[in-house]
């Protein structure tokens, strides 16, 4: 069930918020022992406040659309009273002692909490293979990674064992997992939603937002995110004015042939809808990865250097020598870096005047193996890190809107994600777009 | 003469625009060989440019208050057909091919120009001494430093070679030169004039702004720096209200025994005057220098890094050795930095909050002896560039605005700064209580 239609139905009494976090936690109990999508579950907690939201839309008190709404949320989020565990022995016994701000929203808004998701180690991976509670796995073959770092998140919502979740998302941390899961992630604006009560990977690129069924999920959560208490209805661009620009160099040159073939499906699909479909170039697209890195990189490294130093065995030996490896970044490299990240900005903006919003793939493969580091593709091995990043890291840097939808599976029935991504500070008008090509897409 | 008085004179028709600039070009021909303030007089255009003003003024068209003023501009700065040099042999033949936007409102406000005056190469120094063009000597004492970097502009300013100055300020830049001098100088609020079309020393702590004779100076260059068309005249902070904080650790701790008399002094008088004087803390002062070098440090390498390695030769060696040093600063140590600013800005928003501004000494010492690579205080040896920047950095790490205005002599005449800092974006607010400071100290 989707949360807009829990939302009509729990309207029309034909559910109830505990009967629906009942379902969710009966799930968690079957399915995610062998998934590991959890770190922490808020079973009595949340049967509670289920509970409580129930009695409060009996008493004529409704929330809106979140309210009494089964939500799980990335371990990297401070919840009051629970460890925030950022998938890390690093951070055994830290309680936090209050809600982070998104998480006072989501209350506000009605959610119920159902627990805490596993993720990549500090969010430091788009794998989910590397945690301290071991890999989240994916739902449809056990043997393939989730996806990350909100891997856990992901498989919550794929699954059913929540309806919506919060993720965060530095280099595609929402929208790697959501493609592989075959769900919708939304990354808005940088600086729209707040990244303080959460554990930072790199405060120059985090992002925090929704990972949703549907494209009409991901704006209700996405606006309890923001605190909006009025909220206009969702509505679709029309398809035959809507202009959407494909970069193909560098984000279409290494792709697995079934997400190309289906890539290319889809955008014929759209264009027999009436919209236009044009080449765009973002001319320094071959700098991303280095850009993205030095950042990232001096940033998580000012963050654990202490850390590092004191307890360097409570990491998982991917994430330490990664750590330790950033340590080594120079200023003049980082300060490049930050150039580089405004050159860029300017490239993503520029391509995007006169049309809609980018479309291009999420990720250019399919869920890898667990394990695996390499993926062959046209008989070239690629690193499982960077494929995974390859796509989706621009939009970090630059701060634009973006947001993953499935499309398709391949032969074996593993989905794909399309991404498209829009103007800054028009996260709406990218959801907007996003309605109309997942309607186009499902006709 | 002021810039306030020349205008005066100017209207009633005492004086010409060409009369002036000829003045100017005459104290640079008798005093410039011995001070080297000036690295290349633009007497040509100058008198041409006068003639134009006062030839506009005559036909009815008044520019406002800087119609028809000779303006010295440090050669940091982009003035279409001369070389900017930054005082660096590595930018010998690099002709700006247009002016930079503070040059262009220069011009628009009636301002002529009279040459590029000598610095601290790339501005990367606080004494003058490091320059292709040799160093700016004290015009009271030749055998002393100018201060710097924006040292030939003050001596400029403080001789009549122009009747005020355009300069630069990453740590002190402004303000240093112009306390050593025996001048007013100007660092406004961060971001408030542009930055463009001058070379680089760290982008993130630059800022430009004028030197001048008095406050009321500053105040007609600065809103012409700003662009403003209809200025308000600048008024006066009754001295009866104003409340003025001195921040005492750190900022008084490492002070020369004359600068200490004066500035307790000055405060006395200030005190007699009706003003308020409390002690305010800024916690984390101590933190300070490390804040800044990383980060001046991680941007001037990411600038000269190609150059260093090209053409390390054409550098004096001081210069080249910081900017080589400069090279192995961390980006975990940068990004630091920035955290720290974060805290120190917040430190400063807090001491300023219920006062008009901070006041606290320019320079710890009066102008030190060229060559001299420390001072002795109280029998401990200081290093001298340390010394110069350790009361004025602070306020381009915060961004807050500061000013330095002459406090009265050493026994040996040696002029001496006082410094006010203001809120952010406040800096006409600031203007206003230096204006009342400066007849309080004079009256």
């Amino acid at each position: 069930m989707t949360v807009d239609e829990f939302a009509r139905q729990l309207r029309l009494g034909h559910v109830t918020s505990a009967r629906a976090t009942d379902d969710c936690l009966e799930r968690i109990a079957s399915l995610d022992p062998a998934l590991n999508a959890f770190i922490h579950v808020m079973a009595a907690e949340a049967r509670r406040d289920a509970q409580a939201r129930d009695a409060e839309l009996a008493a004529g008190h409704d929330r809106g659309p979140l309210h009494g709404v089964p939500i799980s949320v990335k371990d990297l989020f401070d919840v009051a009273g629970t460890v925030t565990t950022a998938a890390s022995r690093v951070r055994e016994g830290l309680v936090a002692l209050t809600d982070g701000p998104l998480i006072t929203r989501l209350r506000q808004a009605g959610a119920v909490l159902m627990g805490k998701t596993n993720l990549h180690e500090f969010a430091l991976g788009p794998t989910n293979e590397d945690s301290a509670f071991g890999p989240t796995r994916h739902p449809l073959d056990p043997s393939r990674m989730s996806g990350g770092s909100s891997g856990g998140s992901a498989v919550s919502v794929a699954t059913g064992m929540a309806l919506a979740t919060l993720g965060s998302d530095t280099g595609g941390s929402i929208r790697i997992p959501a493609a592989l899961c075959g769900i919708v992630g939304l990354k808005p604006t940088a600086g729209e939603l707040p990244i303080e009560g959460a554990v930072p990977l790199s405060r120059t690129l985090d992002h925090t937002g929704p990972l949703t069924q549907t494209v009409t999920d991901a704006w209700h959560v996405f606006h309890a995110l923001r605190g909006d208490t009025v909220v206009k209805p969702l509505s679709e661009s029309p398809l035959d004015s809507l202009r959407l620009g494909v970069p193909r160099a560098y984000f279409c040159d290494v792709l697995d042939v079934e997400v190309r073939a289906v890539f290319d499906r889809t955008l014929a699909q759209l264009q027999r809808t009436g919209v236009t479909i044009v080449d765009v170039d973002i001319p320094h697209a071959s700098a991303l990865a280095a850009v993205y890195s030095v950042i990232v990189f001096g940033d998580a490294a000012a963050y654990h250097a202490d850390t590092l130093e004191a307890h360097a065995d409570r990491y998982t030996t991917p994430v330490r020598l990664r750590l330790e490896m950033a340590r080594y970044v120079l200023a003049e490299d980082y300060v490049r870096g930050l150039d580089g990240r405004q050159a860029l900005r300017r490239e993503v903006d520029t391509a995007l005047s006169g049309i809609d919003a980018l479309v291009l793939p999420t990720v250019p493969v399919p869920a890898p193996a667990i394990g695996a580091s390499t993926v062959t593709l046209n008989g070239k091995d690629e690193p499982v890190r960077n494929l995974l990043l390859r796509l989706t890291q621009l939009f970090n840097v630059t701060g634009h809107p973006a947001l993953s939808l499935p499309m398709g599976t391949t032969a074996e029935g593993l989905p794909m994600g399309l991404q498209l991504a829009g103007t800054r500070g028009q996260t709406d008008a990218l959801l907007h777009v996003a309605k109309a090509v997942e309607t186009a897409i499902n006709r």
